[in-house]
């Protein structure tokens, strides 16, 4: 059910413990010292879990059954994340943060609530001589990712980032496909041609088919612009629970995006998990779950690099909110918890919309209506969930009151009734989401355990853990803008307002 | 709304930050080289929040709008808080595991899971000469207090712990009362008489005066067990909310405790804020806030003390779980907040069920009955709750679904249904709680922001803060029974299993 994290320690005789103890103060500052030591990074990576509070990690540790690396860092922290305008933060607000230490407004890339551009640890590494990268799971031009090359009063302007990655001169790109390349929403006042073109023109090699992605060497002079083939929902990755071997994963662009940066004169690489914070606001446990662990296995890669160089490297894990209210205890099964039961589900909450549930509606419209008992076995199939049985002997047989529920639910699935037309209540069970699927999935975690209290961010601070050169300034309690403040220490820098065009 | 937490830092100009900045490493390996010094700890305190996760301190941090004594510390980290069968702990393992390092079973007190008594660090305090305090605001027999001085399998024999508490020569003892001093409830096979004429035997003043508590001096010789006169439920303080001038605050029980243990061997006190844990259970974001203000009141105290000695206090403060998966993010409110909306209310859930509904039940019961609209004028009078009015002009008042769920509740409440009769479905809604009182406290909640997903502990990791004498082994993120081992640690001594006869 659940697994220790100091198994090794409480697995050795207690007489060796009474002696080891006596040197535990020492030996702290032994190791302190060694973590202190004031040298400066060659190689940072700064790695940002998008909606990835403490409960989010705490649930894919006890699913997975085994402590994630990003949790075996020697230095952890905790992070408020408050926007300048607003207690709960937004992504654009809380990378802004991140990327530059500045407090912002929610929705501000990269400028001071004053709007003022300010200058990034990305663009700081590459004033630097160093190179650097920008990977997510989700468009390269969303908030997350945008924050470290871009500087637009709003995250919706799309196009405008797309210009300012092509004019970023960064180095590699990997991850999601940009939202408005050709500034379709009229978002922008300064059209400059199609942004593909722009970023070709700069230099860039646009990658998109996985064999190719793989084979990319650092052989290859030049710029690296690399996505997925297949991007199913805004421009980015297919949710982890949803990917095939065609994919590229995340784990992949951060591994190739080490073996491209790789130089003499070191590299800063941001790494987002974009898709933990989707699933997240449509309270999807097992969705957000395995990117967490898909998230934590791109973190993998970064530790490989650091056993390599660990006197010059230094990686940094965080999180810019939590998302959902996300919490591992629910009021139905007390004080148990059952994380297996996550294991039945088998496809995104996106992917049941769009695909089974798309097509039950079609089908239905034609037929001229169908019943509740018809989308039953699609519900048993993706999720688990039993509609005949005991709820006492097995936990993924439905109650009464939970069919009636998802009955409920159906039905305004079915009605097509559009978001806006719904009321307080309504939206309360469902948010902005399909009704139907948004009911499974509250079921299914509820039945593991596990209860959600929002559709947005919460203002729960989340954690940062840290290992390598300077990570020991990561331990403590501290705002998110102190995150990008302590990583640019490391780089022997501080932050400042620039002035820039751009 | 919220407040910032390095506002000194921001209000500093950038010339000065970039300056500054060049030494942050330097200048931190020098911090860390002093907090780390190997010296022990002559002064201890160990402060346990019981229900307290990290929501709840930001929650009443951004409530009372300025950052709480325990968030200054200068090591945080992040701590697990499993049982040793059971992912969702209970304050009777969580204390075991902070008393003794020992990870144990749910509801064993100073136990191994093969019951085998623990030495605890105040048994071993004790033993090196130092004087002991043990302070709660709940019951001083109460699972948390109890696993500090007792050794049994079941938290509910508080006959036993009663009498282990006569026997263990502690020092001093503040708070709450006895649970069962007399063994009415039968728990105990080894009646040894009245608990309370062996506390007296043993040496100990009993006061429960606020005025003779307050004279009590270091002068005075002897042991003193302390509690307030007024102890409104299950021999508990009142809840901060409640309290008045009367009765003593956890704060005044922990100065007693300071000035009265105070001497040259050294002491080692904890303190209990144990009714964070009994209104999150009910789900009263507001008593829960207060409580934990209390709390950190209580540990300003020992600031005080640690400003006098730097170089002998160590000051630990934890909570042993979250309680309620409590949230600061509720759907109903998206992304904003309302933290000031909590304060309309002035009275805890326990004593609103106790005086107001419980004299309406039974007026209305002599009658022959009362419709919803009577009791409408004490919801407002007492939550500030409105019934007239724009919900969206004015937070407070009421929607048409809440005064929905206010009605069904007040039914409910008024056919005095026992809680056993109740389906899950009503679990949900109502947990154990007078179904009207809780009804109220989460519509309240909601409209600050806040939401509950449970009425028991959660999972949730809480944070653990440290300042003083080997505080910088507090940083990062480890498991409960290692709090109670890096305590040992600044003792100079290890956990080590027991075999003692009680």
């Amino acid at each position: 059910m659940f697994h220790a994290h100091s198994a090794l320690r409480r697995g050795l005789p207690w007489l060796a413990l009474v002696l080891t103890a006596l040197f535990v103060t020492f030996l702290a500052d032994a190791v302190e010292a060694k973590t202190s030591t004031p040298q400066k990074a060659k190689y940072v990576f700064l790695f940002i879990g998008d909606g990835m509070g403490i409960p989010q990690r705490t649930a894919a540790e006890q699913f997975k059954g085994a402590t994630l690396a990003m949790d075996t860092l020697p230095a952890q922290g905790i992070t408020t994340t408050y926007a300048a305008n607003r207690f709960i933060t937004g992504s654009a607000a809380a990378a802004t943060a991140l990327s530059s230490g500045q407090k912002t407004n929610i929705n501000y890339i990269g400028m001071t609530p004053k709007l003022k551009p300010v200058k990034t640890i990305a663009e700081i590494a590459k004033e630097k001589g160093m190179k650097v990268g920008i990977v997510s799971s989700v468009s390269i031009d969303h908030a997350t990712p945008a924050a470290f090359y871009a500087h637009v009063p709003h995250r919706s302007q799309y196009y405008d980032i797309d210009v300012a990655l092509a004019e970023s001169g960064f180095d590699y790109f990997g991850g999601g496909g940009l939202k408005d390349p050709t500034n379709k929403k009229g978002k922008s006042k300064n059209f400059k041609g199609d942004a593909r073109e722009l970023i070709k023109k700069n230099g860039y090699k646009v990658v998109t088919d996985k064999a190719e992605f793989l084979a990319l060497s650092p052989e290859d002079s030049g710029k690296v612009f690399a996505h997925n083939k297949a991007l199913p929902d805004g421009k980015a990755l297919p949710y982890a629970i949803d990917r095939t071997d065609k994919d590229i994963s995340l784990a992949e662009f951060t591994a190739k995006g080490i073996e491209l940066l790789d130089n003499p004169n070191g590299f800063f690489m941001m790494v987002e998990g974009g898709k933990i914070d989707w699933a997240c606001h449509a309270n999807d446990a097992k969705s957000a779950i395995d990117d967490t662990v898909a998230f934590d296995e791109a973190i993998q890669q970064a530790l490989a690099f650091y056993r390599k160089h660990p006197a010059e490297t230094l990686i940094v894990v965080t999180g810019d909110h939590e998302c959902g209210g996300l919490t591992l205890g629910f009021a139905g099964t007390k004080y148990q918890s059952y994380f297996q039961t996550l294991d039945s589900q088998d496809v995104s909450f996106q992917r049941f919309t769009d695909e089974p549930v798309k097509l039950f509606k079609e089908t239905c419209q034609k037929e001229g209506g169908c019943a509740f008992e018809h989308i039953k076995p699609a519900i048993t199939h993706f999720f688990g969930l039993k509609f005949e049985g005991d709820p006492k002997k097995d936990t993924l047989v439905l109650e009464p009151f939970q069919v009636k529920m998802l009955q409920e639910a159906f039905q305004r699935t079915m009605s097509g009734e559009t978001v806006k037309s719904q009321d307080s209540e309504t939206v309360l069970l469902y948010g902005e989401y399909d009704p139907l699927t948004v009911t499974i999935t509250h079921i299914l975690n509820q039945k593991a355990g596990l209860g959600w209290t929002s559709y947005q961010h919460t203002g729960v601070p989340v954690s940062t853990s840290a290992i390598g050169v300077g990570s020991v300034l990561f331990n403590g309690y501290y705002d998110n803008t102190d995150v990008a403040k302590k990583i640019m220490s490391t780089l022997g820098v501080a932050p400042t307002v620039h002035y820039a065009s751009n």
